[in-house]
């Protein structure tokens, strides 16, 4: 297993005159190959642990698999490299997963590319089209869930309560799954955002835990990925302390996900499917 | 050209019993694809303006062309999509590359990828050195420039009040750059972090600016990615007011390239090549 923080020599300049030379802690930034019966799908730039989560999370938003019974196997090929200092030591980048015959469709992302490359219409619409069409329901999200917005605006205090990492380096960004009350199930951290969110997800589906039922709690902004994330795992509610981008809203409108914003402090904006989100009685 | 900004309908929900329907400002974000000579290079979310910088900028930092020269086109293929009310509009969301024969190579990412397929050592290390084969001079930048702390400390401020979308959305990443002596040359937004670099590096490229005296300030977290792209143009300072990257730092040691991070207020903190951040005698 790889580290998660790094110790670095860093030089504190402050201007009122004090110069230190200390020792920061940093977020440990490494290469991921996940292989897929053999052929490389992908690199991803990620914080080292929970990686067997990251893969099952990524497959699940990508359309590959639709549960945990559709990987036959998931596992390290370790590799060694030689340190600066001349010592050898493994390394934990390259997974390779295994599927069952059923699970062999083509990613979203790929499939995505084919309708891109297929004219020059490529615009938003076509993505979230792509995504649509890939739904594991072959339909948007209609979970029926309410949650009270005195407790969303619970729920991102609730994740940085739990970021060990942000508080070490402030260098990761961070999702949660968390209950309609409020309950966090799960945080994950990552340099990369979509990371943290793949990670939760394949939590879930490792755990064999339905996420219809669930709020998908985000540090960072929301992009039009982390909407697709969201809908291919059926998470009904999506809360960002930040803002939404206009496709992420567009997509949610057309995936069937409830999209929150700003969710700070005491306040929060909904942009999509507000109905499940209302004060209880 | 496309819209840079959207106006959405949002609900604004304050626990303290206020709720308004108004209408909010949302950052745009895009697919924009890139053909180069014919076949897809790759596919970003990005937000739509200064695209042919984007491009430009993105070919640099894969090291695929070294300058303004090596691109004998850039050209919208403009398509059109049917919006919801049903009207027809263009798109502006691929751009045909075509380059001398000269810069026809492989991208970067390209090589890192069968770097990292040849075997299983696939590490950091790996990563870097694959950068570091692949710069433009061969060799780590040496860019004998020097940044005074307290010009430093004023870019980010500098950059925030250039940041216009970010101002009606809270949804952009920026990145300027600026000479040592703290004047800002060109701002660019984006949400995604690695589109705002490549636009400022493609507006150097397309102005035929050299940027091996300038400093790059962004206003994200420093990945290895950012290092990379710094390293790729000979940029060679890099100031974030947010965090780096451990493998950003180890990039940044071998590349050559100064990084300073949590740049806020009155104080710094310098990473690696500290020595061009001295104080004025």
């Amino acid at each position: 297993m790889g580290r998660v923080t790094a110790r670095r020599p860093v030089v504190r300049i402050d201007l009122a005159g004090d110069t230190r030379r200390r020792a920061d802690t940093l977020a440990v930034e490494e290469p991921l190959e996940i292989r897929v019966d053999g052929s490389p799908l992908t690199v991803t730039m990620r914080t080292p642990g929970h990686d067997h989560e990251l893969v099952h999370g990524l497959l699940r938003s990508e359309g590959v698999i639709s549960g945990r019974e559709d990987v036959v196997s998931a596992r390290y090929c370790i590799g060694t490299v030689t340190d600066e200092d001349g010592f050898e030591r493994n390394t934990y980048n390259v997974l390779e997963v295994a599927l069952t015959t059923r699970a062999r469709g083509l990613p979203v992302s790929a499939q995505r590319s084919l309708v891109m490359h297929s004219g020059c219409g490529l615009c938003g619409k076509t993505s979230v089209d792509a995504v649509a069409a890939s739904l594991p329901e072959g339909a948007p999200v209609v979970a029926d869930i309410t949650v009270d917005p005195a407790v969303l605006v619970t729920m991102p205090e609730t994740l940085r309560a739990g970021q060990r990492v942000f508080e070490r380096t402030g260098g990761t960004h961070a999702a949660g799954l968390f209950t309609p009350s409020g309950e966090c199930l799960v945080v994950r951290e990552d340099v990369g955002r979509h990371n943290a969110v793949d990670k939760v997800l394949g939590w879930a589906v490792m755990q064999e835990r339905r996420t219809a039922g669930l709020v998908l709690v985000v540090s960072s902004r929301a992009s039009f990925e982390i909407v697709q994330k969201a809908a291919m795992s059926g998470v009904p509610v999506l809360a960002t302390v930040s803002a939404p981008s206009d496709l992420a809203v567009a997509a949610a409108d057309e995936l069937g996900v409830t999209v929150a914003g700003f969710v700070r402090g005491r306040s929060l904006n909904v942009y999509a499917h507000g109905h499940r989100i209302a004060s209880s009685p």
